[in-house]
C-alpha cells in the first residue's frame, strides 16, 4: 500500500474487547463491519486493538489509540454481568464518574423482561436486577445510545474535552449496526469526524496474474504518470486464493487519474482482469449465467458439495444450479452419475477422464447445459508418487458436447486444497461463460 | 472470564499487519492460531494489535507491546514488494541495522526461482532480484528462521537486551505454521517465555442450554465450592452457532477443583453436555460413525451441499459418507432422489414430507445405514406467512424404516439459517448415533 494522500485523512481506532475475541475463539465481525462504514465517512481505522476482559488491558489499549486518534471506538463489554467492564473502564479514563440513570434502569428492565418472558427457564429476580442495575450505570455527561438489546451505547467525552471522545458499543452484531445510526448523529460523534472529506473507492479483480506483476505494472505506471500518492491514490493490493485485489481509495478530483490506472491495469492484465467494478467472482459467475439462461449442474469428490453450497450461496442461484452430486466414494461416482466402474478401475478415480465423466453424467442426469466434475485428492492421506496429494481434476462439460478440462496442484493442506479447488472453479465458468 | 490465578503467566502481545486485515477483506487466522499455541505454553496473550502497512503505526504497535510483555510477535510484511516493512521497522525499534545475508540472499533465489518455475508468466529477472535482496536484508545479530515459502522469518533482540525479543513470522498460513516450530527452538524466544507454568485447558461443549442457565450453574458451583478463581480456575464462556462453549485453563494441583466444576455442568446440562474433552460436534460425529460402522447419504436444498461438504471436512470421513445429493431445483428432488413430483405439488417442497422423502431416497440410492434430507426457505426471498424465512425441515432416515424429523425456525439471515441447518444436523446425528 502507498501512504494516505494528503491531507492527512481523519483516524479512528477500534478497541474490540473480549476473551472469546483474542483466544480467537470466536472471530470478530465488528472491527471489519465498522472500518468499512468508517471509511465510507472518509475516517481512516488506524488500528484496532483487540484485548481480553482484564481492565488493565482494556485502559492501556483506551490510552494508547486516544493519543493519535481523533475518535476511539470499543466493541463489546456491555453485558450484565461484572466481566462486562467497558463502560466503567471508559469512565475512568475519560475522567467521568458513573452514576446510575433510572430512567434507563426502567427502560433496561423493560427489555429484560421482554427477552426472559421468551425463555423457558428464567434467572432469579435479584440476579435480573443486579444486571440492569449496573447496565444502567452511566458516565456523567455521556450521551445514551437506546439500547437495541439490553445494553445502551455510549458516548463519552473527556472532561474540558482534552481527548478525543470514545464511542461505547455493544458486542453483538445485531445491537451494534443498528446503533451506529444513532452514534452518527450525536454531535460529538460528528465534531470528531468533521473534516474527513468522503473518500471514492474502486475495487478491481484479477485471477492468474503473480503478485510481482501487478507490483511491476504499478511502477510503470508511476514512472509515466507522477507516484500514485502524488495523484491522490492509495491502493491497497492483497492476494488471496489465487485471485489478486486492487482496492483504490482516493478523493473525487482523483477520478480521472484512477480512471487512468484502471486502463493501465486492464492493458496489463487483459482478461485475466475480471472485474472492474468490485463485482466478486461469485456475483460475476451468477450473472453469467442469468445472461446466457444457462443451466448447471455439480459432481463433486473431493471437494464434497462445496462448489454447490457455493454457487448456491448467491440470492437467486436457483435459477441456473438445479443440483449437484456428491460422488465422494467410487460406488457413488458410479451410482450417481454413471461413471463406468471400470473406467475408474483402469485410470483411477483422480483422473481426467473420471473427472469427464462426472461432468458428463452430472448434466445428463439434469439435463443441464453445463455439467462439472472435480475429483481429486485433497489429503492428508491418499497421496501417491504420481497423484500427490493436492492434484485435483476438474471438467466443465456443455450439451454440446464440448468439454474444458483442468488439472491443479494445490498445496495449503486439506481445507486449502478444497477451497481452492472451488474457487479455480469458479473461475472456469467465468472464463467459459465468459468467452464461451 | 474471570482473572488469572495468580501467579501473573508469562504474557506475548501479538501485531497482525497488513491494510487487508485492518479493513476486514481478509480475515486474520493467525493470531488466534498463535493466542492458542502459546496458551498451550502457558504464555497469555496480552493484546493484539492490528495495523495496515503504515510504517508509524507498526513502530508505535511495537513499542506499545514491547513495554509490558516478554514477548512480541509479528505476522505478515514479509514479502518483496516496497510495502512489505516489518523486518525494517523491527529493526529500527530494537536498534539493530540492517544487513544483507548473502547465503540467505541465495537460498531465497532458489525457493523464488522454483516457484516461478511453476507459474505461466515469469516476472522480469530484475523485478525477482530486487524482491529476493530485500527479503535477505536482516538486522544485525538477528536469528534467521529458514523460509517455508519465500519470506525468511526472525528473532530480533533488542540491543543489550534492554526490551523483550520480537519475533518475526510470515503472514500466510502455511509459511508461518511450520516455522512457529523453528521459533521455538530460538534461544531468545525461549528465554523469553522462561517460567511459564504450562497450564492445563479443559473444553467442555453443550448444545441446546441458554448462556444464562451456564451462569446460573456456576453461580450454584461458587455458592457450594467457592470461587472459580480461588480454585485456580479461569473459565471463559462463549456462544456460537446454538453451542455453549466452556474453556477452562489450570494450573495442575486445581485438577481436583476443574473435575468438580466438570461434574457440576454434567449434572446440571445432562446429555445436552456433549462433549467433555473439547472433540467439536464434527469430530464426535465422525467417531460414532466409524464406532457403529454405520454410513450416510445426504440430500440437500437449501444447504446445497454444505453438510456433505462440512462432513467431508473430517479426513477419513469416506469410510461413512459415501456420497449426497444437492436436490436444489424441485425436478432435482426427483430426478436424484425420487420424491414424487405429486407430493412436492401437494404439500409444497418445503415441508416434513419432502424432507423425509429427500432422506430416504439418498438413503436408498447409496445404500446407506443413514440418509438426512433437508429442504427450507433459506431467504431473502421465497417466504410465506406460513412458511417464512429461516423454515427448515430435516429429516434422519434409518435402513431400518425409523424416521427422526427436525422443524427449525432459523435466524441469521440466509448464511446464519444454511450455516446454523448444518449444525442442527450435525447435532441430530450425533444424538441418533449416541442414542441409535
Amino acid at each position: 500500500m502507498t501512504h494516505s494522500p494528503t491531507p492527512q485523512p481523519v483516524r479512528a481506532g477500534i478497541v474490540v474487547t473480549g476473551t472469546e475475541v483474542l483466544t480467537g475463539r470466536v472471530s470478530d465481525a465488528n472491527g471489519p463491519w465498522l472500518a468499512e462504514q468508517l471509511r465510507t465517512l472518509g475516517v481512516d481505522v488506524g488500528r484496532i486493538v483487540v484485548v481480553g476482559d482484564r481492565p488493565d488491558d482494556l485502559e492501556s489499549a483506551l490510552r494508547y489509540l486516544l493519543a493519535d486518534h481523533r475518535l476511539v471506538i470499543t466493541t463489546g463489554g456491555l453485558g450484565p454481568t461484572a466481566d462486562d467492564l467497558t463502560a466503567e473502564v471508559v469512565a475512568r479514563v475519560q475522567g467521568r464518574p458513573v452514576r446510575l440513570d433510572e430512567s434507563l434502569e426502567r427502560r433496561v428492565a423493560a427489555r429484560v423482561e421482554e427477552l426472559n418472558r421468551r425463555r423457558e427457564r428464567q434467572p432469579a429476580p435479584e440476579v435480573v436486577a443486579a444486571g440492569v442495575r449496573k447496565q444502567a450505570m452511566v458516565p456523567e455527561q455521556a450521551a445514551v445510545l437506546e439500547p437495541v438489546g439490553t445494553a445502551p451505547g455510549l458516548v463519552v467525552t473527556a472532561v474540558g474535552d482534552a481527548a478525543a471522545p470514545v464511542l461505547v458499543l455493544p458486542g453483538p452484531p445485531g445491537e451494534l449496526r443498528p446503533m451506529w445510526e444513532d452514534a452518527l448523529r450525536d454531535r460529538a460523534v460528528l465534531g470528531a469526524i468533521e473534516g474527513a472529506g468522503a473518500l471514492r473507492q474502486g475495487t478491481l479483480r484479477a485471477y492468474g496474474p503473480p503478485e510481482s506483476e501487478l507490483a511491476a505494472l504499478l511502477r510503470d505506471h508511476e514512472a509515466a504518470h507522477g507516484s500514485l500518492e502524488s495523484a491522490g491514490l492509495e491502493v491497497t493490493t492483497c492476494l488471496r486464493e489465487g485471485e489478486l485485489e486492487v482496492v483504490t481509495r482516493y478523493r473525487p478530483d482523483a477520478q480521472t487519474a484512477y480512471e487512468r490506472l484502471v486502463e493501465t491495469l486492464h492493458d496489463g492484465f487483459g482478461a485475466a482482469l475480471y472485474s472492474r467494478d468490485g463485482a466478486s467472482v461469485d456475483q460475476t459467475v451468477a450473472a453469467l449465467f442469468r445472461e446466457a439462461g444457462a443451466t448447471v449442474a455439480t459432481a463433486e469428490s473431493c471437494t464434497a458439495g462445496l462448489l454447490a453450497g457455493r454457487l448456491a450461496d448467491v440470492p437467486g442461484s436457483s435459477a441456473y444450479l438445479l443440483g449437484g452430486f456428491v460422488t465422494y466414494a467410487n460406488e457413488a461416482k458410479t451410482a450417481e452419475v454413471g461413471v463406468p466402474a471400470d473406467l475408474i478401475e483402469r485410470v483411477g478415480a483422480v483422473s481426467a477422464e473420471v473427472a469427464e465423466a462426472m461432468a458428463r453424467g452430472a448434466r445428463e442426469r439434469l439435463g443441464t447445459t453445463y455439467g462439472i466434475g472435480i475429483t481429486g485428492v485433497a489429503g492428508p492421506g491418499g497421496g501417491t508418487a504420481d497423484k500427490p496429494v493436492g492434484l485435483v481434476h476438474v471438467c466443465l462439460a456443455h450439451e454440446d458436447g464440448r468439454t474444458w478440462p483442468l488439472r491443479l496442484q494445490l498445496g495449503g493442506g486439506r481445507a486449502g486444497v478444497r477451497q481452492r479447488t472451488v474457487v479455480a472453479c469458479l473461475h472456469l465458468l467465468r472464463e467459459v461463460l465468459t468467452t464461451g
